[in-house]
């Protein structure tokens, strides 16, 4: 198979460095634009992360690739995107709104950031949750916007554990309403400035900007049911509260759930252990063999433990207990990498189906 | 007023050192006796606290008071309760199951175990919240006992802020049922070994053991009315998810609440700012002016900003806001210092109650 | 005593907000100006602290005083010195290099900041160790700049321990040659954005810009002798190598010192714990009882239990021992508050000092 | 090559549990036997590492092998060493003292303890710097205690950085004296019960027991010559602080060197780049492409971005400058992973030379 040719755009920040290690030797996708601000165009990558004292602004374990240390930056509101088969977009909402369908007109563009999340038109997807199923709409979108390409966004990082570990519980027992508290590790909050040791170290700060109300919209959509031309989102209500906890990545998340049926702590156990995901069988590279990792060691999920599960693209879960609160209730601890399948990964996984599907 | 002589049994453990600590320069009580396991018999409290490398094995903030290192560690098993005018005790539960009667016999009791929480006859007490209202209790238990003392003790560190904080809502707004999400600080788990470095640095726990039964079963015996001679539970439930942190001090919960009747996020700030304790105007030193702390900032409240207000003594809300997801729903972050108000000196002011009650 | 009125400038940062903390209730100064970048100005310092989320960006541990947060920002290149009696000055070397020459043009300036700290006429002032000694050097300053006020900066923050801890031991035996690594606190880092969390936990930063050359340089000119006009150095070089730990404040020195004559550790104790300081007996609110306190503990000092000994105002040394390695060789750990007698509070001191020498 | 049998003894302990992550799926030895207190014999492993409360502890981030939790646990004093082609000892120094002669009698013993590291007859190795010249001495050992194997520990954790980098230098420049200061992670504690957390968040601790000794005494023995059966100690003086930081893994030290002849800090570099170690050449699977990695950025070697070069088995360099406090001096910082190179993995690839040496 030719390898795609990828922009990565918002390269110098967070979210764009973990694609670029999500696409470092990728069997199917090769980068070759990378675009930033402006500030940061015409240099090259190696140098655009340089700061002025000397340091090297890089926020991955991995190391930058050769390769990409040497592509040079463009402007990302110059970038052309008839240059590349895809763009993979780290921006932020603002810039989003303006740059993404300037890609989208050429080809399709995966998308982290929030701007298109809740338009009707628009697929908000989560591999292993509704990928195979809402992919679809974007032939609607092409067709209202006249567009070549499409945005697809994936979900906000916090979303992700809790769509994963509910999918199997709604199909099996139904889910009236969901609570749940989060405890978000730093990397999600970025590096202009994001968290400061000065706040975080010996603390739990109990507000997350924005966050909860992404977490509270995106389930629903997730989980809706895509019918003519738009998703109807499934008729459960959820409740967050997020907040940032002294961890460098994976956020966890405390759940607890109202089922429509009966539902007792081992059948739940077992049917997060039954699911497989809407990507089994379709070998795409980044899919993780069991979407979900059920422990019964009761000390797990822990985020330094559990974080990398299968590369970071597994949600692991613990403390599966009923919730007799809740009536039929159900709760749990669920963990899941943020800028992994919360993120890069993520959308680099919904790329991979897009070739499988001969939409890229 | 003459001083209380005092004993404080479990004087080697954080819990106990933190009873030193409260009383040091106490205007009503004086620290007489200390006693502990028989491995630190027979030494000064300074030579029993320091370890064979040579370190001193102290985990306060504040330096030991001269006076309390000089003084001998006694056997707890043989010290003579009719040497003091009250016993605080901070041991384990399992031997507190058989030192506690012993003092109790003799005189007062105020313990921080969970030994004899559960019992029928025996007042849980939290100052602000029940303190005047069981207290009485203490009657029946010395007739059925035969005590010429009786043992209180206080509640699990985590029900602290959850009791203090529902009390003003269940007043105003009854309370049918409550959800919470606990991030604890390290200082709960003791020193023998308590939590381990490895374990909890960039990391969360997901589970610790015994706890979220404790936050169950208290908070309605707490929450309820004092009848003839029992204690009727308030009927609320309560679900709890108890998880350790990276915080040194002050236990944070996201606290979700179904009251029976309206109760917009504006209405509940004014009923907690409005809230007073039942130990108001009872001019008890250790007693904090508020016992509940309303911030309007979102990002308040922090376990390292808050958890020393008022001395330890009051717990701090924050991000109250409507819970849709639960009908007539409130949420909101509270957070309490766990040795202070949640442990010794929780433990001191219901021992100043008692001075002011005649019953020490 | 008429309170002085003071002004602080750079109010907003964390060095500014620390000269805010050590003024309130101070009784011999009053704030009666606040001074910051043309951003704040015009707003009251409680608008002026606030982010566009409504967070408060406040970062001390003690609440800012209520009459601080009415009060109204000015812009610093406009503040009139002549409406206060004395500056404070927290901003950083290159602002401060056009203001404050602009301040002392009319009253005393007392400097954080790096700007003057190498200039001939310019008396570096650790309190305790050249206060008294190099204080004079000002009337030197206000005749060659023709200056009503004058400009005395005190030490980088990492060189404060450093030369505490050597001035007993230069006066007792001498002293050749120094080599120190510090551990140093995040708070000196400040907030623009300081240190981020993603980058400080679980690790250690091998690196503070800037900071080497202030330690090995400051250091001389501190334990310097004031002649004719100018301070001739200390003859002792001084080698360091400056790290960041995840520490919140309190910065921790590795110190090895060659010195002149024999020295061993119990007589290089004996030194440190007679050390009185020059502030002794001037009765200035903020001095520290003993400017050093020396550990017999070997785990002792640590930045968390030893940081804020005197109000952060007393070093904290241990481990004192031989180190054959370096002939006359001493080798000892000491800690010192970067931000208390390390920053503001040590300004404040020498502003007290001003007052007693009539000079304010 | 048929797999050698290795039995591993401290199997339940940190540094057990590092050996057996080192030999899972190795090449050439398989572990067949494992050993620990009779408090763990008689289960399996999976068992032995389950704690009361039905928690693993376990202490690698790389999950326990299946094979090696079915594995029977023996009694490490009833161990018959006959059984097995070599032992991996993960001891503490007091058991070892009993237990690795009685293993040694049979079979080689490779031993991260330090009961046997300064006997005249038993080489301490660190791989690169002196295996290849030292190893050799066991003949006499043998020959001496009339043993059929033969007893060779690994340095001290802390030891590792140092000489690995102190050997290039060395060789091209000569070396008269050392003073470092490190900042130790938490793995090197161990468990039982090792640093607990409310002594090292938000802290330094100063002092880590017995570990300067043994830095100061190992790295002249190391960087020594094997002349008659016994290593002449390199004429170089060590002087050590040994501190602990709030991080997981990686020793970071400062690292200051006066050199025979001058030595400016690009020769330096040069050296250290150039250096291969003794293993060069040699197909050790265990060793590293290059014994040290010379960093430029000045914010490097960071424990959390460097301990794992390598597989934990580089060491990283970096802030190489001059010192001229120490007249020929240089200064540098050095990291390496305290528990791959510094202890299990440093062990097996000593082991992997001795079968290349066809002494195993």
């Amino acid at each position: 198979m030719k390898k795609r040719r990828a922009a990565v755009v918002g390269a110098t920040g967070v979210a764009g460095q973990q694609f670029l290690v999500a696409l470092e030797n990728h069997p199917w996708f090769e980068v070759t634009a990378l675009a930033a601000s402006s500030r940061s165009a015409g240099r090259t990558y190696g140098e655009a992360i340089r700061d002025p004292s000397g340091a090297r602004r890089w926020w991955c374990v991995e190391e930058p690739a050769d390769a990409h240390l040497k592509l040079p930056v463009q402007d990302a509101s110059q970038l052309d995107p008839g240059s590349v088969d895809v763009v993979f977009s780290a921006v932020e909402a603002e810039p989003a709104r303006e740059l993404e369908p300037r890609y989208a007109a050429a080809v399709p563009v995966l998308s982290t950031a929030s701007a298109f999340r809740y338009e009707p038109d628009v697929p908000l997807v989560q591999p292993g949750v509704n990928m195979v199923a809402h992919v679809p709409l974007v032939e609607r979108q092409r067709k209202v916007r006249g567009w070549k390409g499409f945005i697809i966004p994936t979900p906000n990082c916090t979303t992700v554990a809790l769509v994963i570990t509910l999918k199997p519980l709604l199909d099996a027992f139904g889910v009236k309403r969901v609570l749940t508290t989060s405890m978000q590790g730093l990397s999600g909050a970025g590096r202009s400035p994001g968290v400061i040791g000065l706040d975080i170290l010996d603390n739990i700060v109990p507000y997350v900007p924005k966050e909860e109300e992404k977490v509270e919209k995106e389930t629903p959509k997730i989980l809706g049911h895509l019918g003519e031309g738009a998703v109807a989102p499934a008729p459960l209500s959820v409740g967050a509260t997020c907040t940032r906890a002294a961890v460098l990545e994976g956020h966890t998340l405390s759940i607890s759930v109202e089922t429509e049926r009966p539902c007792d702590p081992a059948a739940a156990a077992a049917a997060m252990r039954a699911f497989r995901g809407d990507f089994a069988g379709l070998e795409l590279p980044s899919a993780p063999k069991r979407p979900i990792i059920v422990h019964d060691d009761p000390f797990r999920p822990q985020p330094r433990l559990d974080r990398d599960a299968d590369g970071g693209m597994a949600t692991s879960v613990g403390r599966l207990r009923a919730e007799p609160t809740l009536g039929h209730g159900l709760k749990y601890v669920a963990l899941s990498h943020n800028t992994r399948m919360g993120a890069a990964r993520g959308a680099v996984l919904v790329a991979e189906y897009l070739v499988k599907a001969s939409l890229l």
